[in-house]
Formats: structure tokens, sequence, C-alpha cells
């Protein structure tokens, strides 16, 4: 396994295509726009490496029986999947944003899963493909970007109707030795830091569209694959000093980028699906529960630090033995730990599959993502009310290290007299920016928007049971 | 194991002492004002003769070896924690009320680890009491109520600053065969029909409340016990016939009392705490923990049946399609599966205490009750917008039967064309009983009120630590 | 104008024919199960003839210039739909419950606008009826019922398209001297004591339903009418004493019957619409609105004595002072103020129709009720937390008065030591009865139901404006 | 009365002491950081040009006759408080953010009323100074800013007991010409393109902090007073380009400073308090309420922007016929127009001062900003569900300008195929900076914290008569 820095160094080797603020970017990893994001995924590295943690984050490979880290593992019981889950809470506590890792991992164990069963039913070979290149990657601690989301275009209609065929990454080429597949991939978080992307479908597929059918490995560095970053809330305050971006080291949410596929060759060995309409559905509905899985534990270590954050600006105020403020901060623990339990829960009510990898919970893994949501926009919202309005005048680090203006502000801006007046600007700044605009949007729509979560609610509630259930105690005929 | 039958008619050899509007009840186990509850309570012992339900129901006494009703069961793993959360949803989907039996169970597992670790630092001899009566519980199968909360009165007072001194159970007399009690239990789910209650402290207790330290096992029928029993929303109606019940056979809630203990012999042997208000807290704290993490699933349980009921009525209606309907009865069951999600967490998450019992994880808990008290009010509010205003305007059922007003009404309360009257209305009184006054009341107070969990959320909450870890991120020296 | 007792005996003048609980009832008017409903109704007689409400309660007649009741006025400036606010209030302050009549007042200003326009339009000559009607209800202070609800059968399908005609009151016959209605209408709050009904249809009617555009007035007791009671949560403990009802004198929600009309004759003066389907619509738009104006004012006022109630209960239980229950109560005001300063908007932003007639501003009263289904619920919820859970629990009035039971009642329900234990009990029992099943169904139904409020929020809501404003903004071109 | 233009030139003849980002600006009026906010007050000179917008932006003042700007006026009647209202959401509903000059506006409101009570009871002559810098105000239709946020250094602690004497602003000389003030002013919105800032102190205060008790007016570029500007979200996007800022023309919030006030002289004549501390309160509660009059008028034209560009992206998106995207709109509309019906109301129910000038409800104002602290995070918080994943991850304006990156984000960033992805990114921008951290936190704390409302709403909500009321009908005597 690669410890922080050697991860960091395997990046350097890549020739990875990046473009940002209308720039192509020579050297991501030292840029100060990116390098936060490679910091925050190289905690998962460096973690595997403390004693205290390796039951968590190490773990033995089902196919090798060496050592490897959890985030390259097929899950070989509930207490895997529980595991991640106190996994990603305690990663996410030490860096307070996305570490973005859990998004390849999620596409593994979706695949891992869905070719078994696919090669089953139709006989096909893809799984021994996928257990090859999984191996691979278990054996050189690559980190994989989960490569689901389309551009999409017109949502209202299907990939094959579209005006711009491109709009969903699709396959244009066959040969004797692999594919060729075109489109893009938006929302790519860690994209741009990882070592390869786990492309996959991002609907369910009718006949009508089988060349979107398309499941397969690609080197993020690959002829022909390119990124475009995505700005961010407050981006370019990483450019100018450190208080100002609340989080300098880790940031503040994971770094994304639309990935573009221009005739992308892929050799055979490394596709995974290719025209199985009838399993794509399967695929992204796995990929979705999994994924949907982590949100009550990233986004509960998220919400720990930025509990914690409002609650020491509360007393650098002076108001922290305020009951009214005391409800609130036990408002905000009650909402994230509500997620925390949902989490919980759809990982100890997991069931094995028949490649024997165990899937988590559908329903209350939807339930969990569906009360994301919800709750940390309110837990954002409660931040506000405590932290107070500051967060939103509080003048530049610049401002704060002039000679004119910084000692009226250090005078100005202290709150309780013993507490350096730095300290609760360095602490509102991190309650600002773990609140603000990209931080909400990401628990809205990571892992699929909202609505998507309500139709596999309803879908997997069992409402004619329930109906059976009310008319026996009603008193009327079950079958009327 | 007793049957249904067989519990019945155990009932009727105890000599119960009941009181109900004005009058002394003399064959409860026949009254139709107690009859659904002891109904209820009865298939606590029926399912467990059911053998698709004998893992969940059914397990090995860690006493005796023997096969005993999970409800006389102390946890002995996570597992079984797991188990019971199962049992309880699985029970409450078919009564769709309150089968009032996991009090005494909970309050079996509270005083079994308390008097376990009460005995190891103080040197008392509680436990071997405790075991034997348990034991004597198993085998007969018994039933329990759990005792806990007293009248408090003035509740800005501690127990011995009242005016009057009977407002919290306390021990007004010591002697070599064993102690007098005095005061009263309210709110007592289930004591008409159980066997024996369990009397605890409901509040920590100071130096000054020794005599208020008290915890026991006393018959329901013991000599100087009798009960008054609470009215409930509609109750009435149950006099009068069956269907504006909405369930005739269970009721929707379960029955309490006010059971008033003048001046009751309890023999030493029955005793497990007498004067020892040190651990007072922890019993209390053990309790209310155990028994929090029930209403994730019998309260789910008991909303299946909302659900179910509220989205027949929606068919019957000729809504059934409605997109906004659909929406509601998703929101429904997103609010109900959230308390399941927790109650599995808080059961998952449990931990061994030092008497080899596990305990639940107190954070989870209290946070699911929490939940508990907000959504069951927004499922019902959701059932009585879909299933439409009648449910507040239905006649009764003597004018559906009467020979000139019933032809009327079945005419005019006629939904979808094809569906009996009698039908919607049944299942129009399901709803409007089930998410009526007392049962969400019941939602809001049973286990103990919301304030109370707010306290239990943020003392568990580990604050210092969240503050740590904010500081880090900031920048901040952890100790400033 | 009239006084409460004048108004009851007027009501013994009737024939009223009223059913209920499988009875003929002979004499309603003091009928324990009616006359609170009749005493609530009589309050607003009452107080018409206090001085200190006359500029509130009575006005001066646009039609004949004399001194009248408000509730059989026509609004003739925004001054007039405030006003109309602040009595509506007052009265539910002091009857702490509906008292039925602004039903038949929206009813008439309903009928008053949407019949001047209609003739206008089609050269009809219903308005000239409709005010020698209503001149005759000013001149005898007459209480009228807004007859709108029909029993709707199958709501996926049209009147027409019912498998039973009669599921909307329609016209069977029409003579030279009048027509023959045929139908029900359900819901009908506070009918059994008004003097008339005032018949409109209840949905916008299309070509094939011209026989169901029909509006009328009809005596309460006309042959061919009668009326079968509803019943509501706890109806029957009116039967056996005071205290467990809550509000003894006029009950916790207005009186509903299920009204039918079998066959019943119409003199072409009391016809106001009799076939002409375009005005469908526009009439049960205006009756809407007007009646959903309402629901911030009665809510409110009725919201009043809950707020009351439940803090009077915190004192009892000597919990008044702690933070958390200060902040719930905060809360409720909050809530009920809110729905307070709506119906003051809709009705300040009320607007001239062309009978001359003020109008409410459609938008915001059904913005208003819409905020009605959702913060009662919550108001309640508030209730029962801080209440406490004896009100699910407390035995009934007679256990109090026995001799046996009572004096241990009145022992161990006491809260603080210097108030009676009846006053803890009766506040008790009040919030417990104003805050159950009917009450809250009430609230989500009447005047229309959620989803009904939606469909004109989004009409009403100008949204191609909005989006007009928003690519200014955006820098696109309007017309894209 | 100025146009725009005139308002901006008289801007640049202005010594304003500016500071931002560590330098001292010289020519804020044209620099991209500070211009935004200029236009967006701007608007608020040219509409009261518009003829269509007369009646409601301009009006005749009460002193001179004459025709004022209501931006200067002191409102003589509810339908001035009304006009107000409808005035502040016109001019929303243009510049899509905040215009700034409300808060003087409502300063001078809260003077003109304090002063005249003030003097009558203690004799003193503030008033009638006060009229004439009121005077002068109309006639050269000046923008004040309403400057009464201190620092406030320890929240637990009065001004007279912080460790720096400063954290309030003081009087630290007295002199026969004048006063000598020192401290600063935060969160001081439109100041820097003020002409006059209305200095109030922002607390109750005893006799301890006389020295606190001042009121006077100050302008914006006397000797000693200068301005260190508060950055907000996304502030930098302005000094790049136009796109991603939202709202290039307006900004989307209004620009805030911390004004220090370093030993600055004020002559008697612009002095309205000093030295009254029993005065502070009501001045505080004055100005509070007609500052939170405003929040349902210009969020919601904020909202309306809001609204409106999220339908759009909708549309853009292909989804705008789904039914749950049109369900969230409903919703936001609703949320929206509830917050409108909050200030209508509070306005609609103001009163008459002694002075004879109106002020507001302050209960219902009070309630309106409470929700206005709940109601935009949602409103924002539903934008971000309907526009999409993408307003978190749009490359820069840059990049879509590039001729290597270009094409591609044009081709993949387009969703429906007739509209140009440019207005996609436009509105998605606009939607993105519209909901972001500033403009949320200035819902939050604009016009106090929520606490502070709270305060008020049980203070204003007379619960010694909601008690009698309940105890009336409970059937208990009123005293008890």
């Amino acid at each position: 396994m690669m410890t922080g820095t050697e991860y960091i160094e395997s990046l350097r080797q890549l020739k990875t295509e990046i473009y940002a603020f209308g720039e192509k970017i020579t050297n991501f990893v030292d840029h100060p726009l990116f390098r936060p994001h490679v910091n925050a995924a190289a905690v998962t590295y460096d973690m595997a490496h403390e004693p205290e943690f390796e039951d968590l984050i190490t773990v033995k490979s089902h196919l090798t029986g060496k050592k490897i880290s959890r985030f390259t593992h097929i899950h070989q019981s509930r207490e895997d999947l529980v595991k991640k889950i106190k996994m990603l809470r305690l990663i996410a506590q030490r860096t307070g944003t996305c570490f973005q890792r859990c998004v390849g991992f999620d596409g593994l164990n979706a695949l891992y899963t869905t070719t078994y069963e696919m090669d089953q039913a139709l006989g096909t070979n893809y799984h021994a493909h996928f257990v090859k290149f999984l191996k691979y990657v278990q054996e050189n601690d690559l980190m994989s970007a989960g490569s689901m989301t389309d551009p999409k275009g017109d949502r209202g209609l299907r990939p094959s109707q579209q005006a711009d065929p491109d709009m969903y990454v699709c396959v244009v080429k066959r040969t004797d030795e692999g594919i060729v597949i075109r489109g893009a991939k938006a929302h790519q978080t860690g994209i741009i830091n990882s070592h390869y992307m786990i492309i996959m479908p991002t609907v369910a597929l009718g006949e009508a569209d089988l060349d979107y059918a398309v499941a397969c490995a690609v080197p993020v560095d690959a002829p022909g694959v390119f990124h475009i970053f995505g700005r961010q809330t407050n981006d370019e305050r990483r450019l100018e000093g450190e208080i100002d971006t609340g989080n300098a080291r880790y940031a503040v949410v994971g770094g994304e980028a639309l990935t573009v596929l221009e005739d992308v060759f892929v050799p055979w060995d490394k596709v995974f699906m290719c025209g199985e309409n009838q399993y794509a559905g399967m695929l992204v509905e796995r990929f979705a529960c999994y994924h949907r899985q982590n949100y009550g534990a990233c986004k509960c270590g998220v919400s720990d630090i930025i509990i914690g954050a409002t609650t020491a600006v509360a007393e650098y105020n002076g108001v922290a033995r305020a009951s009214h403020i005391k409800d609130k901060i036990t408002e905000m623990v009650h909402l994230s730990e509500t997620l925390y339990c949902c989490s919980i829960a759809c990982s100890a009510e997991g069931g094995k599959t028949p490649s024997g990898a165990y899937f988590v919970n559908p329903l209350l893994a939807n339930v969990l993502k569906q009360n994301v949501t919800r709750h940390i926009y309110e837990i954002c919202r409660l931040a506000h009310d405590i932290a107070g309005g500051f967060i939103a005048t509080l003048p530049s680090e610049k401002d704060f290290n002039d000679a004119k203006t910084g000692p009226y502000l250090e005078k100005y801006f202290r709150g309780v007299s013993d507490v350096p007046t730095e300290y609760r600007v360095r602490m509102a700044r991190l309650v600002e920016n773990m609140t603000g605009g990209t931080a909400l949007a990401e628990s809205m729509h990571g892992a699929g928007s909202p609505q998507a979560q309500r139709v596999m609610i309803i879908r997997q509630s069992n409402m004619e049971h329930k109906k059976r259930l009310a008319k026996k105690l009603a008193g009327i005929p079950e079958q009327d």
C-alpha cells in the first residue's frame, strides 16, 4: 500500500491533461487550486498506515489474501459494510471535506456483483476480466474515479433520442483488440488525482440504446481523455492565501471535472459491459445504493467539524452558555447522527449477492440519501444562525495583514477578550466555507438527485404488503 | 411458553383490582374496554408458536439453556438487539397497535445490567435476587409491566422537596422480611393485563432522596395495589360496536393506568435496589435507552398499517394515481423507514456491559426517539391529507345500519363504484383512529419526553472532540 | 338583529329533520350532542349586541342602509375584508371552536359577485333574485350554511361520468315554478342549526355537466331535506359529563352533517344558477377564496386558546420557566401569528369586483390556507409536548368523582401544590380535545384540501413574469 | 430628486476612504468590486423617474409639501407602510439583490418617532434638530446608511463591561460645538455608496452605559471615518468577467463594510441622542421593527427572480413538466408569498405614534423576519434541487471562451437542443450565486438575528390574555 507521499508522487508520473480557468495546467499536483484535493485523497493513503486505524482502513483481500486498502476491497460481510461507514466518518473528521476515493470504491463493488450476475445469466465473460483488473488495482493501491454521470442533454429524452448522440458515452467502434468510446462524464469527483476511471452507464437502457450500455476501465491519462475542471464557491481564495479558504489544507469540497472522452480506445480486458442493456439498470442501481450508503458517514464526519467549529465560534462570541445556542447545537447533532443511523442501518441490513459480495439494503440507503438532501442544509442554516452575521462580512486576510487596517480589524473583530482575534476569524472562515454553495449543492446532488431516491423508496417499499396488513385489521377481505 | 389463550386464562386467575368510568371492574378480560389490549398482548404469546417466527420471537435462555420468549430474554449480543427490533416491527404489523410487553422486557434488561454493576461497586447482593426472579419470569413466560414513571407533582422540585412526599414511590418501612412502599406509578402501559410490575425510580436521585431509590418486583394483584384505568380518544366506541373503533380486535393504543401502591409489602428477594441513590440515574438511563430503542420498530410497524390504509383509501377514493398522492405516500414511507434506520443503528452499534448483557448505543437511541416525536405526527398529517375530510365527518356505525339512513349513507359514501361502501368506511375509520389524539401523544411522551432526549443527545455527543477536530483544520492550537 | 337566545328560539320553530347514532332526533336544540354547536353559533348573535364590538360585528347594509350583522354583509371595501378577519378571531377567542356562521357568509358574497358578472355576460337575471334573497337574510338575521361539497364518488371522474348520477347535486326537473334537485351535500358545517342552505356546485363544469351547474337557496327544513350527523372525536363524552369534553359549552369543532336532498323543489326566485356551467368555476373559486381567507382568523383565535391553555398547564406542572418550554410557546405564537398575517394580507390586498363587492387576493388566500394545513398540526404537536403525557392517560371524570378512586386521583394528579387538581385536569382536557383528531382534520380539509390550494397558487403566481425578470438579469433575451 | 446617473456623480464628489483586499481604493465608483452595489442603489433613483412607479416611489413630503423619494419619507399612514413594501418588492424584482437604501430610510423613521417622544418626556430638543436634518436629506435626495450594529466584543457583557471600551460606539468628548465619538459600526450595508450614516445604539442601555446612548448623523467621508469592505461569496469573480458572477450588473448581495469612527466630531445639530439611555431601547426596537418589515418585500422580490431562474433552468434541462418539479416550484412560491403576506400584514396593521408618524405592528414584523430566516434557506434548497448538480461543477467563463475547451463545453453543457448552452450556463450561474453563502447569511442575520425576534415575539404576544381566555373555557376562575 502506498503512503500519502507515494500516492502524490504516483500522480506526477501520469500525463493527465487538465484545463482550468482557460489554461492548460502543467503541474496540477503543486497547483494551489488542486493541491488541497490531492491532500484530501492522500489522507486515505496515510491513515492506512496508522496502527490504530489498521482494522478499519486495511483488510485482507478475498482474492489474494494480502493486506490491502479497504478502498479497493469487495465487501465480504455486513461487518465490512459497517466498517466502510466508520472508516469514511473517521477520515472526514480529519479532512473536513470530501476525500473522493469512495466513488471508485463503489464502482468496483457495483461492477464486481453485476458482472458476476450478468455472466451467470448471459454466458458472457466479463467477471473474470474485472477480477483481473481488480487485482491490479489492489496490488498497486490505485485510486479510481467512479465515472457514471453523463451530460444527459435533454433530460426528457433517452440517449438515442438526443439531438447530439454523444450526450451519453457510447461505443462508436468495436475491433478485435477492443472498443472505441466517445462522449463525456460530468461531475467527476476526484478524477484529476485518480489513476483510473471506472466508466458505467448512468440510466437503465432499452433496446434502442444498446451502444450506450458500456462499462470499462480507462486510465485518466489515456489518449483522448482530458479534464476541464469545474469551479467552486470561493475557489479563487486558494490562490490568495490561507485563512479565507477556511480549510486551506484540504478544501471544503471534492474537486470535480467534466471529463471528455474523444474516441478513446479500451482493450477488451478492461471492458466489463458492452451492449448488455438489460444489466445497465442493475449496475446503476448497485452503484447508486453503494454510493448513497456513504453520505451518512462522510457528511456526518464533515458535520462533526461544522458542529465543533460552530460551538467554538459561539464560545469566542461569548454566547456558548445561552440556552437557545445549546439547543441549536443539540439539534445539529441530532440531525447529523440521524444520517449516521441511516448509514449504519443500510449497512447492517445489507445482504449477500450471488457473487458472494455484500450489498447494502437499497430501501434504507435511499432513505438515507434523501435525509442528506435536507439535513445538511438545516445543519448549515443552524451554523449560520449561531456563528453570527460576521461570517458574511469579514474583510479579507489581506486587510488583516495590512499595516493600516490590520490593527483596527484586530481590535474590532475580537470576541471574548482572551481569545486572539485571529482564532475567531479562522473559525468563522471555516464555518463560512463549509456551509456555502458548492458544499450544499454536493449534499443535494451527489450520488443522485432527490427524486431518484424517491422513485426507489416507493418501489422498494412493498406497498401491496402494507395494504394487506391494513385490510386484515380493518376487517376487509385481503383480495379486495 | 404460553399460548395466547393460556395467557388470557392466566389473567383470569389473578385478583387484579381495576377501576374505570367510576366503577370497579369485575371481569376485565372479557370487558370490551380492556379486551382489545389483552388481545394485543396475547399476540406476543401466539406468534412465538408460529414456526416462521421462531428464530425471532423465541431464544435460548442464557441462564437455563431452555427455549424462552424473547420478551423475557437478556440480550447476549448485538444480534439479539437487532432481532428485538425486527420482532417488534413484525408484531406491530399484525396488531396495528401497542402490544405492551416491551416495557417489562426493557425493565428486566435494565435491572440485570444495573444490579450487576451496583453489586460490583457496592458489594450489595441484588443481582442474585434479580436473576432468581428473572428465571421465574422466563420459566413461567410472564408478562411484566415496566413501572417507572412517578406522578412527580411539581416538576420543579425533587422528590423530597414535594409538598406531598408520596409523589414519588418511596420506602416507608423496612423489616427483616422486606420493605413497605407507598406512592403511585403513572402511565402504566399494559399493567392491567400483566402478571408483575417492575418498579424502578424515575429520576437520578441525590443524598436527600435515599428513600426514593427503590427497585423491586410486585405482583399486579398484590395487596394494596390497585389500578385506575386512563381514558383514551374514542374509547367509548368500543362499547358500541366494531367499525367506528378502527381496530376492533386490538385497539389503536396500549391501555394505561394509574397504579396506586398503598403501603405494599415486598419481600427482600424481590427487592433490587433500596437506598443506593447513586445507581438510580444509571438504572433510569438504561431503561430509557432500551425503551427508546423500540420506537423505530413498533411505530414503524404501526406506520406500515397507516401507510397501507391510507393507500387503500386513496384507491377507494379514485385518486391513487395522482402524482401528489404518490409523492405523499413516498414521504410517509421515507419518514417511517428513517425511524427504522435509527432503531437498527442503535442496536447494531450496541455494546457489551460488565454483566455480559448488551446495551444499545445511547446517543443513537435518543436520536431515534427524538425523531419519533416528529415523524409520527407528520405521517399522521399526511394520512389525513390523503384520506380526505370524511374521516372527520362520517356518521356512526349505527346510522349505517339504520333502516332509514343506511341506504343513503351506503349510496353517498361510496367512492369508486366497484368497492363496497363499507370497505371505504372501515378503512377510513382505521385511519381516523390510528392518527388521533392518544396515539399521537403516545409517540410524543412514551419512553420519555423530547427534552429528556435532547439532554442526553448533547451529553453523549462529545463536543470537546468535535471542537478539537475543528481547531486542527482551522489552524488553531488544540488547547485554545 | 337577533340575540343568541332569540336565535336559539328561532331554531325551535324549524322542522329540521336530523338523524344521529341510529336515531331520529326530536329536539336537537336541547340535545347534549348538538347544544354546544348551537351555543357557539349563538355567540355570533350575542356579541353583535355588545357595544365594544359593535364596529366589528355590525355594519350598515349597502342595500338597505340598516344596521345588520356583518355575517350577512357584502364586503364593500378592503376595510370590510380586514374587519371580517378581526371579527372571526375575536369570536373564536371566546368560543375556542368553530362557530360555523362564516360558511354561509362566504356563500353570500361568492354568489353576489358571481351572479352579477354572469348576468352581465349572459343576460341572465340571477343577481336580482339573489339580492332579494340577501335582503331577506339581512332583515331576519338568518344563519345560512354554505353548501358546496358534493359526495363526489370516484374522484377520478367528472359528475356525469359517475356510475351513480347523484354523486353531485343536480337538477332533475325544471317547471314554470321552479326546479327539482337531487343529491347530497357532505361535510355541512353548522347546517343543523342554520335556517337556510346556500347550494353551489363544487367543481368547474364542462358542457357534459350542465345539469350540475346549479346554485340556489333552500330552507334546511324544506320537504325532502334531511341531515345525518357526523360523529367526531370523543363526541360521546358530551353525553356523560362536562370536564372530559374539554370545552363543554361550545365543543371543540363545528358540527357537520351529510345533508340529503331527495327531490327538493326550489322556486325560481331562490335559484341563482341553473345550467350556466361556464360560471361554476368562478363561483367555486370565489367561495373557496373567501372561505380560505378565514382560516388565519378563526384558527388563530382557537390557537390563542391552545397557547393559553398549554402555558397554564406548564405552570400547573411547575415547568413554565424552563427555557425549552418558553421557546416552544414562542414557536406556537410564531406559527399562529403567521397564519394571522396571511389572513390580514389577503384581505388588505383584496380588490373590487365588477359588482362593487370586494374580493380577497386569491393567491394570498390560498397561501394562507396551505399554511393552515401545516401550522395547526405543529401547534398541536407542541401543545402535546409541553402539556405532558397525562393528557392521554387521565382517568374519566366519573373516576374523579368516585368515592374510592376520587381521593387518590386528587392526590396523584396534583402538579404544583397551590393549584387544585381539578384545574390541572380541566386544562389538560381542554388541550387534549382541542388538539385531537377531528380538530386536526378540519384544519387540513376545511375550505378545500391542500392540493386544491397548490393548484391555485401556481396558477396565480405569474411564472412567465418571474422568468422574464430572471432572463433580464442573466443577460438572456426575454423572448428566449 | 436625483437620477441614477446624478446619484453616481454625487458619489464621486465625496472623499470616502475605503479599504479592500489590503489596498486603499481610489475610485470605488468605477471599481468592479463596488460598481454593482452602486448600480443597485442607483436603481432606487432611476425608478423614481419612471411614470408608472411614480405613485409608489415618490410621495409628497409632510414637511415641505414637495415631491420626494419615498426613501426619505416619514410614513404618514398605513397606506404609506404598505406602499413601502410594494416599492421594495418591485425594485428587488429589477435588481435581484439588496439595493441598500432601506436601512437609512428606517433609521430616519425610527429617529423621527423616538426623538419626538423623548423630547415630550424629557424636555430635550432633539426632534427639531432631526427634522432640520431630515429636510436636508429630502431636498438633496440623499442616501443614508443605518448605522446600528456595534462590534459588540464579548456578547455576554454590557458595553461598559467590555475589556475594550470601544466595542460599542461611545461619546468620548463633549464641547460647546458638538461631541466626539469613537468606535466602529459593523455590517454597514451600502455605506460606501451612501452620503450620510445615521448612527444609533444597538442595544437597550442601563445607567452604567450612558456614554453609549448616542445617535447622530455623520457624513460617510467625515474626518476620522473610514471603511474596510467585507468580502463576500465569490466576490473575486467580479474582477474576472461577467457570467460567473450571476448578476453582473447588480451583484447578488448588498456591499457591507466595517466602518471605523476614529474620534469623529459631530456638531450638536446633527446629534439626536446623547446620554438618554432610557430611550436607547425604544430607538433600537423602532429601527429593528421598521427594518424587519422590509424582508418580506425585498426577499420576496429576490425570490421572484430565483423562482423564475429555477423554472427557466428546469425548462432548459427538459424537465419543466415533471410533476415533482412543478410541485417544488409551487412550494417556492408558497414560501415566498408567505413572507410577502407577513410584510403586508405588519404594515396594514401598523399604528400611529405620538409624532403622527406610523409604525408597523411589532409582533407581526418580528414574526415576518423569523420566517425569513427559514424560508429563504428552503427556497434556495429547492432551487438547488431543481437546477441540478451542474451549478456546482460548471467550469469558468474563461474555459467557455477558450479555443480548446470552449467547443466541448458548448457541446456537453447543452440541455434541450433549441436553447443555446450559454443561456443555460448564465441561468445556472444566476441560481448558483443568488443561493450561495453570503445571500443566505444575510437572510439569517440582516435586521437582527433569530433569537432577537423570538424575544420580541413572546414579549408582544400577551400571554396573560391568552391564559384568561383558556381559563374561561375550561371553567377555571380567571384569577387562578
